[in-house]
């Protein structure tokens, strides 16, 4: 059977080294990280997921910031609360929970926010500097956290064939840019699949590691995977089970009882890739309060010039 | 044998192409596309290739300024004639011929250039678009140039493994981007090999199309590559050779000799890449010119924001 990849248990461990880190950075500057959330509207599932945000930051002895706008805030007004975070030196990332309502121009919105303060790592600038390999920027947090899962879990993708399985902005793409960055949690020899993939079986056999991130249940089956992969389920889907008391429970992309079977390690849905990505957004806080205090401010140059 | 796929004739049609497109615009608009290369220093090969890129502007009816400056112009000053080209009405390209002395910050150059008149598709806010899937962005001109010659020689990579081989950000990573936009000439499944791969063999035997972008003779061998690949070359190594009367010729990173017993269609060097790589930068300086005198101006939008 294989060794699970115990994402919370891992979030945890970083979340600790980050409180600590954000401890030290407060007493030496008088400084606390700053996060500021922006949620439009007042969609249950986006409202859970800043609640989350906002607690870690707290747990992380950062500040953080809430700010709830009406469903029908207008663009101008949104693209004002954004400016003015910007300029805000109290805040260090800024992220604007999506999806946003549909008089809002969502990509207008994105990149109206600082790359200094886009801790989200979606703006242009920081996408453009993350596929020219620059290891100062602010990845974007799934693919961060997958990266950092597999160091810490002893499976380096150095030199190893991985096969990633979608090619959404959000992770197929930018985890590719990070596996081929030479240094840390890079230099792996990555390959994208998707749906107009010939045969995926073909490629997802040939990996060492596997990176499902489709949004489809059992898109990775036990064939299709060789003996001793080690996989990464990127996926969370909402599945109808009579028995459960909830009625439904929350499954990943991968057949996790078919292929941990023939697998080294596996990520399990839920606590695998999920806790990661909030603790990837504290990571690129610090990071982003660090490089602003000390006025570095990389990003902010690209933004002058 | 394979077919040989001509890269000097494709260029010739397209460059037909973008010069009776040329000319129809400036009929329409009363604006000629407009170009111009800024050399600094006089590096002899440097100093040729802005040449060619002059003429080939000059052929295709557009409007071409080269600017050299002396090898000692400090960075100030550079900025200062990028700044100016960038307001310039009449220019709609800018092409900052790399590298650039070391008195320059090279990024910093780069990153002024206008990114609506990056007809390069260096800056970063352009590779960010290219990674995000934007269609309209003006993609590097060596990838983008290997995109049209496979779909215009037939061999559309759209659900065909290709495997990259180089991780460069002028030709690698930008075409790995690129393969993998949905629509024409992408929805390629897309493998990206380099140095650090662990079987390289392994990886070309699988593909479908495997494009060389490494920079040493003889990557690639008939051993390498499966029967009916489709193989491009991007290499130009000069390597010594006592039987030609210049003593040295050119050769790409593949064992055309080798492979084209093999493949089912090769690219020859010279005469393949080469010529696609000059004539993307004149359909991207067409393009730039059609939105700036539409005042579109998508990537204007940014710096504006």
């Amino acid at each position: 059977m294989a060794d699970i990849i115990d994402g919370r248990a891992l979030a945890a461990e970083i979340r600790g080294e980050i409180r600590e880190e954000a401890e030290r950075f407060h007493e030496e500057t008088g400084v606390r990280p700053g996060l500021a959330t922006v949620l439009v509207g007042a969609d249950p599932a986006s409202d859970q997921y800043v609640r989350m945000k906002g607690k870690a930051a707290d747990a992380a002895s950062f500040h953080s910031r809430q700010i709830t706008l009406p469903g029908d805030t207008p663009h101008e007004q949104l693209l004002g609360v954004v400016q003015g975070l910007n300029a805000d030196p109290e805040i260090h990332g800024i992220l604007v929970q999506l999806p946003l309502p549909e008089q809002i121009d969502e990509d207008a919105i994105l990149e109206a926010v600082s790359p200094a303060k886009d801790v989200d790592g979606f703006h242009p600038v920081n996408v453009g500097r993350l596929a020219i390999g620059d290891d100062e920027v602010l990845a974007p947090c799934t693919p961060a956290g997958i990266v950092e899962m597999l160091v810490r879990s002893g499976h380096d993708p150095k030199g190893k064939h991985v096969v990633v399985v979608g090619r959404s902005n959000i992770v197929g793409k930018p985890l590719a840019l990070l596996l081929l960055r030479k240094g840390r949690g890079g230099d792996a020899t990555v390959t994208v699949a998707h749906s107009r993939t010939a045969d995926l079986a073909a490629m997802t056999r040939d990996a060492d590691i596997v990176v499902a991130a489709v949004g489809r249940p059992n898109t990775i089956t036990r064939e299709m995977v060789k003996e001793g992969v080690v996989v990464i389920d990127v996926g969370s889907n909402r599945i109808d089970d009579p028995s459960d008391e909830r009625g439904y429970r929350w499954v990943g992309d991968v057949d996790y009882d078919g292929v941990s079977r023939v697998a080294a390690a596996i990520t399990p849905v839920p606590g695998g890739v999920g806790p990661m990505t909030i603790t990837m957004l504290l990571r690129n806080t610090l990071e982003a309060a660090r490089r602003q205090v000390a006025g570095a401010g990389l990003a902010e140059g690209v933004v002058a010039s």
